[in-house]
């Protein structure tokens, strides 16, 4: 992976990394991407879910959409993903912080024309937020393949940021009588809820969602 | 609030708002927002904490950043916050969806100047993401605010996305025999970690975080 200057760390260059496996873990977490394109000199951040395929990130949306419209003419993107792991609540203002895993991407996407191409990516989504799933449900029909427009991005560049670890104070701080520590915080699924009347069981995919 | 053509809503218009009650509903619920910029013609898309204060947004960070460094020029940026209530789960592939809340606004940010203002606008963002904690903690001492750039962003436009309810499968797909529902998705805390062998009790804004 090539480094330029957009994609360098420059502060706190400790928390961070450009490494492959790194990148990839995040990533692999996470389900849900922020995406920044420009359209008109104006930035645009648009939430989607995602897929990852080796260094490919897949995107999907309405083929009447601003951003698929805008990202398949091959733009500039960026593809920032974060996981927020817990408030950092030290003894003064200033050292508050939070833990986290976050990736910032940067490539260009191009659109995937053939049906097949688009099955695999959209499995590729699919599986990215909940593996199995795919196996169970309808598959696409053409005419749904042909209103989703399914991009491909290279990941040309990108960078991870994490923060761990309880809250780091200035020497003179430490005797003040405040609480000081982490506040963990998780996404967690709650009880699935049924539509309408079926009696099928819940898939264990979605009973262990996120528990692994 | 003015609409151009940048916030407007396209597709799946009902799940869409320009309400001011609405905009601020999301953001006061969320802490993490996706900042977008353009830097020579690369976009870029950067987590980071926020608070609102009427129709203003409050961002800050090290001095140093290059975020803070770009947005102080007054150039154009888009804030997004989104928080992922539940994966919906459908009966076909092309009927998956999420439940979610999320709003992007758009503006441009000014820096703040002086250590009053600056204070201020701190606060905000702390009482934004956890109510009480400023009062407890040691506050910011001059070298530290000129060390923190501080921005305000009025928003200019925004739309709200929410969201809600099960899936929306085509008629001829409700006697598959799949599992359909949502998994609803909520972001907790755990059991705060204090650092150090401090004795303080937990505060009660620990203790309840996200609980309202």
């Amino acid at each position: 992976m090539n480094l330029t200057n957009r994609s360098q760390l420059r502060r706190l260059s400790d928390r961070g990394s450009h490494e492959e496996a790194d990148l990839y873990r995040i990533l692999d977490a996470a389900f849900l991407a922020h995406v920044g394109f420009v359209a008109d000199g104006q930035p645009f951040v648009i939430p989607t879910l995602f897929g990852r395929e080796g260094n490919t990130l897949y995107l999907h949306g309405s083929a009447a959409s601003r951003m698929m419209r805008e990202l398949e003419t091959g733009i500039a993107v960026c593809v920032t993903v974060t996981l927020v792991d817990g408030l950092v609540l030290a003894r003064s203002a200033f050292h508050h912080s939070m833990n986290y895993r976050s990736v910032v991407a940067f490539g260009t996407a191009r659109k995937l024309a053939g049906d097949s191409d688009k099955n695999h990516a959209l499995k590729v989504i699919s599986d990215h937020l909940i593996r199995g799933r795919w196996e169970d449900v309808r598959p696409p029909a053409p005419k749904e393949l042909k209103g989703t427009t399914v991009l491909a991005m290279e990941i040309e560049e990108a960078s991870a940021k994490v923060r761990t670890g309880g809250p780091k104070d200035d020497a003179e701080d430490y005797a003040l009588p405040v609480w000081p520590g982490v506040l963990p915080l998780r996404t967690v699924a709650q009880a699935p809820e049924p539509d309408g009347e079926q009696a099928c069981e819940v898939p264990g995919y979605i009973v262990n969602f996120g528990c692994c």
